[in-house]
């Protein structure tokens, strides 16, 4: 099971507490609400889904105030209807209501990659390929969002530049080929560095899986290119589909056979998942 | 004209760039590219829509490398069309391929944010109205998100919870009464501080007008209800619509005669913008 | 009441700490005490006046030693005189020892902003003038010095650059005249934004006040002036006055009629709060 | 002659910045001024007093702008006359306006410090007394406020906790006298280390003596008292007075003989002193 | 070739300029040395060896004073020996002292990491085994001790916990058994990364071969057993070395046929290199 | 007894966690032990030495996992040898996992200073010479590891460049020799700051006992040279030997009489302490 160490979450809650709160704080609580009133409020989803996030809005209501009393009502990454509650969290009413906007933004977006993300791998079915996310995160939330994609059952690819070797078509170009790009790279990796390189068509793959290499991205190629080139790679390389990847279109790459199916959209296009705090009483 | 300063943008970028090169940078261009290899590229929409985040691909490229010369070729906030080219670059062809992944996350984020707000400006037409962001923005951006919204030709609500004050329903709740709670508000705002108040129906904004306050909020109000309300309010105060704001929706709001249509989709749900970076010449 | 997140304010506090404690630490305390030596101190006022950050005196002692018991003597706010303690703190004395002169910095200025705000509030008497802080805040510090100003009494006016629009005598000169600022102003400020403008004389009033406005600074007027502007005004525009704002002129601002008095002296000129430590015993 | 690095500075002026700029930059200019209009203005003394601040300021305007032409009309540390002008900035109006208020609360809080020291040290003098400040500094500034003590012709007590010993009445209290103190400070001091320790009477001050110290600290004693200090002391300490220094006592303090001279108000409660920026022209 | 982005350098060394300056700069300089004096330096190794950081030096002395002229003598990576000039440093006298002790300290942690390397490298002399690095670094210098490893001839393992997937004694020992454990990692492990487990006995290899594994970690084997490892795995796995290696017998354990030889000492023990400034004229 | 706060260390030890569990975590234990799994474990010498740094290792485990709990089985600063255990730590195993590689990088490295300070200062013995430490620390770390030099036995020197002069050979050639540097200094230090100056041979070092000086640095002297100064010192000033200390030679030097030795080595080129974590029981 996947997790997100809070050495990493901690600094971007905190981040977005400061970002919300600004210079004064909480000015309609601070003169709205007295200091002594409490409350209890369930958060709960207004859509299904995959809820996700929920450390992340833990920390955002622990950091404004920590004597909330906070109760998880589902765990971590299960699937939730509309309507069902998620976390309780009672305490100051002045707290709880300064720390939610930022909970409800950790929540709505992280479920909503994990939502994106686990309807694809639905959409995969029994196929063997698994789903993945790129580099095309939100400046500044990669770790956050990448987890959201593990918890959706995705899983990632590279995390950064220095992880792993994807030798895209620019980098052939100024190289001067593929097998120049192949070799140069093999030198200079070390031995827990994997290499994947881009092709556009089959006599591409047919000269990189010649020069050998861990993965090979078949970029926006044709389902039959794809079905051919899986064939061709016949288990001497990963093969990763990549390219207009919709929901709908999916399960037809799946079925050519490929390993991996790549898509930015997991990460940049993720609508909002749909959540809210509701009062249940004044505690 | 708005702008973003790069006094705000500038650690955005930091960081981005530091997240993306982690702890060994560019591992592919480092092997796989000469360090004397020079490139051309552009960046170039490959949608149509509202350009944004220019001054951040900018300071992507120049923060890896300040040799990089760099052209503009569609200013911030046009509009373009698939294909249109928009910023040049040339220099080091490793440096241009280490920054491209960042400089892209930013335009695509910014242009796919103010492609959706100016989409939702446009479907106002000529109503009144004007079309707002809110609160929900995602953690650690939002300066850069309200910013988007700007350029795509919409508004700012709050920038956070100290820069004006809106009572929402659990304020009321807690408070004790939508009375009480809007003379506390005047009581303690400043003088250059807004007030504004959610109501649910009609009798609640009456309620709020007698009291007296600078805006009030319709809360997923129906079409004939956000109707009676503006005619209720008479210009006593401004009236937003909130709740339920779609593309196909927004028209039929306007109509109805508010002054503001608030909406989270503008920065929690809009799709990236399709933008790529093409190989010119080994420069 | 208000308040004052540790999200904002414990970050000031550790960069105290640190900047006190250097890069070896309080060596008077780690050579001369033992470390088992334990003590109880009483933070006591030498002075009377409004006691202010609290908090952050507890912070500071709480972040040095999580062992320390503090007891609060003396409510955030409240009226004190001299010799009165505020605040006791019992447990390791090299943690007290070194924790003290930052605690002390905290509240020694916070008190004297809220002192000096008090005072002119005082001085302010039944008028109905409110008396407000500027922009000419302690760089770094503008969150600490605008909350001791609200413990003071007094009222904050704008945080920053970015939550209202104040149109001052250089923007008026280079847009090219009040109207054509004010007109600018309006166009592009969103509905939760207030627009304020500095005039000089009363001809520039009259002109402010045709085109409309929420406020108005009467920048550096005679008392006779002020008295004929808020006449003029009549309930138009709020009034507000500013400049030669002294201890003992203020009562007579406030007799002219103006709503708003606002000093930079309030948070640049506060001399100091004088509060110590007293040891009590060897607990 | 002293300096501030700006490793030091800069991080602070940025600070400053972005607590000024908030998350949506400075709206009144942006709406208000167009973004082509330039200016000329100069920044004036509007009091007499030393100018210190002067790189706070050029790193202000620079950082919203390097664009800015600036003149320095005045050197660090000058004594100037109300109506002087100390520096000249041309370039966009907007950016001017932006990084106005940053530069002048630097300016205005160091050069109160550099006023308010400059007259202490003028009023001691012919007397060998040199003056000091203590670490009674503004929280996060005490770099900036000591450099400017220095400019004034102050001289710097400890910069912190870790760079000499300072062994007061409560490490006395709990060590269990001054003879133990003192030997447990010499034998766990640096070489580098100076060990000064206060002294609250005569007696006390003869047993400090006889043990050996670098410096004693006077604390809080009558005139004629410390002038029996110094003649006691003999030159075998350096003898510091404090407690009770004010602008108008300093010369007769001065006159005991005393060394140093040490005061937190050069710190804690320098009044700002009066600067502006004076418009130009339409440059 | 390798290289080190100044994103991830300069705020290493402007952290390490600040912890120099403290809180009052060069004081030595700034008393001792006229603001208008300028030098001319030589940065000369004083021992032979790989030189490296060079960059981190030049940042040093460029964010003191960019306006100190420097010429590189030397490149990044190449052999010197003792008396060789690696870099020459002008400008003003200052500037160049107040950074001479960080930039000569990056230098010298640096280029006494690539010198061991290199020598570490030479010692294996014609055999396949490379040489690589471990997570045995300085902490909060993990980007720059790989980089020196990579400067030095070495090749890096592991950057961190996240880039790869490395399986020790107590991993297996919880999971309760090789088997297990390896089938788990396979399970969760993305496509990208690889997958290594370390092994005691040529037992436990002849296990883990069979499940199968990128690459197999020996731990402290004798030389014999590694032979044996070598010829067991037959290509199947890579092949890592670990435990006591050292200068005098990395060349045994290279005869063994391993792949790669990994060692903590490259980063945690390296001795430091020798260099200093030579004062060349007052310039 | 010295000391570290954790105001200064906290930071560091979060940043090497940051570090290391880079943009995903630990992908081995979150992959390979489930997340119940329980261990206990003891972290033990694996040499003899002086041990410290184990506040930096309860930190690490601690930030990773505030549930584990740690009992100290040796005292900071003892004497352990090879198998000592020095600390038990038990709870989830995956957080032990995960922080293990930072708490040992800490443990060894600061042990590894505070041995070899160790057995500089018994190798000196009964001669008064003291052994301190320079600023050749590795950049960053400069708080820590003037830390473990003390926790060894040895003193600090400067803690950086402000807390005390130090005028060097490059110093006295521009400014013109030592009488003119000497002087300077003396003008422009503060009555807190020593003053040492850095002597070649000994007619450099009567010219600096006659212009007078806290302290006097032999650079490179022979130990013929090094008595002979020490008489001609005859308490003047405290004298330092600095260049050329080893294991071997530093109980001759202090033979000389000097009062202190300086050495980089001890920060610069400590080798690492070998220290382990071992797997006791699956708690």
């Amino acid at each position: 099971m996947t997790s997100l160490s809070h050495i990493i979450l901690e600094p971007l809650v905190r981040k977005a507490l400061e970002e919300d709160l600004g210079r004064a704080g909480d000015i309609t609580s601070d003169s709205v609400i007295s200091a002594e009133a409490r409350a209890k409020v369930v958060m709960a989803a207004r859509q299904e889904g995959i809820v996700a996030g929920l450390d992340a809005a833990e920390l955002a209501f622990k950091l404004i105030d920590s004597g909330l009393a906070i109760k998880r009502l589902k765990a971590e990454g299960v699937e939730v209807k509309a309507g069902d509650e998620v976390m309780e969290v009672e305490g100051r009413a002045r707290s709880i209501l300064s720390a939610e906007r930022v909970a409800l933004n950790f929540v709505g977006r992280m479920s909503g990659i994990a939502t994106l993300t686990n309807k694809m791998v639905k959409a995969v079915g029994n196929h063997k390929a698994r789903v993945c996310s790129t580099r095309k995160t939100t400046p500044g939330l990669r770790a956050v969002e990448k987890y959201a994609v593990r918890v959706g059952g995705g899983m990632n690819h590279r995390l950064g530049l220095d992880d792993a070797i994807l030798i895209k078509d620019n980098h052939i170009a100024i190289a001067g080929g593929v097998a120049i790009a192949l070799r140069r790279a093999k030198e200079s990796a070390g031995h827990m560095v994997k290499i994947e390189i881009e092709v556009d068509n089959l006599s591409q793959l047919k000269e990189v899986l010649e020069e050998g290499v861990d993965v090979v991205m078949l970029d926006n190629m044709s389902l039959e290119d794809m079905a051919a080139a899986v064939k061709m790679a016949a288990g001497r390389a990963i093969v990763e589909a990549s390219g207009g990847v919709t929901l709908e279109r999916i399960s037809q790459i799946a079925a050519t056979g490929v390993d991996m199916i790549s898509t930015g959209a997991l990460t940049h296009s993720a609508p909002n998942f749909d959540v809210g705090l509701d009062f249940k009483a004044a505690a």
